[in-house]
């Protein structure tokens, strides 16, 4: 890690200049909130003990002093002494650090369909259940790329909801813990017929939309069905390339998703296209199947159409859509704020048989993070 | 219902004045887009079957003809033909009729201590349980104040979860499908002391946020424990009426959260105040033990810390806030989106014992708009 080579303090900050040159220059303020004294953090799980309230807005350093790794400041109004670790402080500075994003495009690959010339991302799954380096691996394929596929996994109903919960847990829904996806009688969603499907992401309507969906292939013997993926990520930066005007507007004008069968109304109000404080991607909607009357202003509805059927466009490209027919005992897992998914029609001879569930991206990142930890 | 008192149309646009005088201006791709009939619609579900880029932007109406409830448009370009009934374009039309937004600040009652002064939204729960009119003003209430207390729930384990089936399902996180809040030794979470705890909303670190929490009394013998309860739209309002800086700020600068414990890593960047196209707050977070590391740039840091102060002292007033104390039996049903939640320092002696579990708004948005469609 890096040392300090120097450092002077004011009232109101502390600069350092480290070994490497890089500065710091800390407001007096932010030391104090960020003190990580046993009074001012549990020391077990670092859960902050004060308030912001307790801080006087005009806290000053009355005196700092560096002794090998230990930074102590010493505060002016209540007294407070804290000591910093040195390699905290170079850690944590919002100078040299950035936000921790993980969710957002920013860090992502986004991807169309000649990135996978060399094939999907893909893990055995006895693979997955054994070597924490192959669970490692099928986890951030999900982070980078937005999706994986398990091939390998029992052919049993019900499997899916033992793959969730090796990595978090089930978001049970209207449709059940899990869903059968296979032509019905009377069916109260198309999903549930051997019609294509356009590219689309699942439940718009609900808010919070399930981060992650999975689909389970126990049976695949008619000719059709092809799966079909697509990066809505890549979509939406295409969108913004084209057309900075079209990304703002499905960006800035909320619209209306439902979904109403017998004994569900469910309704969400949010944007196709939804962006951070930074305008980076951090999620995207569509189903045009479940867009509910656009109730937008007159004048706002004659520039969104175009927009919206950009857009439209875009995500009807061959080229960013990858075509693949699952095979029984295969899974694919994706995320459901940013892979859309598509289905082709198939025959009404042979069964096609898929067992869908929903989960969080809570969970899986939280798995993640702490098999890069322990890596 | 309203009819049509008379009638125009161009090729772009269909212009109705209703019989209260109330005028309809309908773009023909919008009419287009909307057309009910079964070709465009599945009749059972309502779902569109139509895509956007199968309609010409250039679409134009090609005559429009009104009998009885019927207004009969016929387009140019694919030469479709659309029957509206009139009920359904005065229901639907966008110059009429707003949004539907029942998550947002702008339908809600905002409240401070003063508005129950004459009582908090409570039921029992055999009253919930057996009258749908019961069912109907309890989830009412928490679409409406954030929050219900129900009473006469069974001091049994576990019953929690069968208060949540009742209208939508239980989302499950690393604290378990449930969690007991009591004093434990080596605790993970603050939560599990007996120590006082600030107001809060809780799981600001994950993303999704579960978006409804319910405690339920199991046992209450302890001196002190007593529960508060505080609008957080209400804050937020405050915030913005006595500094509309202050609240700008706390919506456009997200930060961090983050919990971590021995099996998990939670992070989330995401706003104090979550607001939507329309800057109405739609969902708030405020966690001070769970907020991590600020790495704000150095000059809007500068700037959040007294917005984000003013904050955290708003929600420290006592106007804002209702205290009670959960009796054994009682429990409390609230949104996490928006009711922040606290409970004060209790004694060693005596027992007091909660259990808490996680939900989401759609399952209970859900249910509640099929209680008001069948009152």
């Amino acid at each position: 890690m890096n040392s300090i080579s120097s450092f002077q303090f004011d009232h109101e900050q502390l600069s350092i200049t480290w070994a490497d040159g890089a500065q710091s220059v800390l407001l007096a303020l932010w030391l104090r909130d960020h003190c990580q004294m046993p009074a001012s953090r549990n020391p077990a799980n670092g859960q902050r003990l004060l308030n912001i309230t307790d801080i006087p807005m005009d806290i000053g350093i009355a005196n700092a002093s560096l002794e090998g790794r230990c930074m102590t400041v010493e505060f002016t109004a209540d007294g407070h002494r804290s000591e910093f670790d040195t390699d905290w402080l170079r850690a944590n500075c919002y100078c040299l650090n950035p936000q921790t994003d993980d969710r957002s495009e920013a860090g992502k690959a986004l991807w169309e369909r000649e990135s996978f010339s060399r094939g999907l991302p893909r893990c055995h799954y006895a693979e997955y259940c054994n070597h924490a380096d192959a669970r490692r691996g099928t986890l951030q394929a999900v982070r980078d790329f937005g999706f994986v596929i398990l091939d390998g996994v029992d052919c049993a109903s019900g499997e899916i909801i033992k793959v969730i919960e090796q990595f978090g847990f089930v978001r049970e829904t209207n449709y059940g813990p899990l869903f059968d996806v296979r032509t019905t009688v009377e069916p109260n969603n198309l999903a549930f017929t051997n019609l294509g499907l356009g590219c689309h992401l699942d439940n718009p309507y609900r808010d919070p939309v399930p981060g992650l969906q999975l689909l389970h292939c126990l049976e695949s013997s008619t000719s059709g069905g092809e799966s079909i993926l697509q990066d809505g990520f890549m979509a939406a930066d295409i969108l913004r390339r084209e057309n900075p005007d079209h990304f703002a507007l499905l960006s800035r004008s909320w619209i209306n998703f439902r979904f109403r069968d017998t004994s569900s109304d469910l309704q969400a109000r949010v944007p196709f296209i939804e962006i951070n404080d930074l305008d980076q991607v951090i999620k995207v909607r569509f189903n045009n199947r479940s867009i509910d009357t656009l109730k937008l202003p007159a004048e706002t509805l004659r520039q969104f159409y175009p927009a919206y059927r950009h857009y439209a466009e875009i995500l009807e490209r061959d080229n960013l859509q990858i075509v693949f027919k699952l095979q029984a005992g295969e899974l694919m897992l994706f995320d459901n704020t940013r892979i859309l998914h598509a289905r082709k029609a198939y025959s009404t001879s042979g069964t096609r048989h898929l067992q869908g569930a929903y989960s969080d991206l809570d969970g899986l990142y939280s798995s993640l993070r702490q098999l890069e930890a322990s890596a």
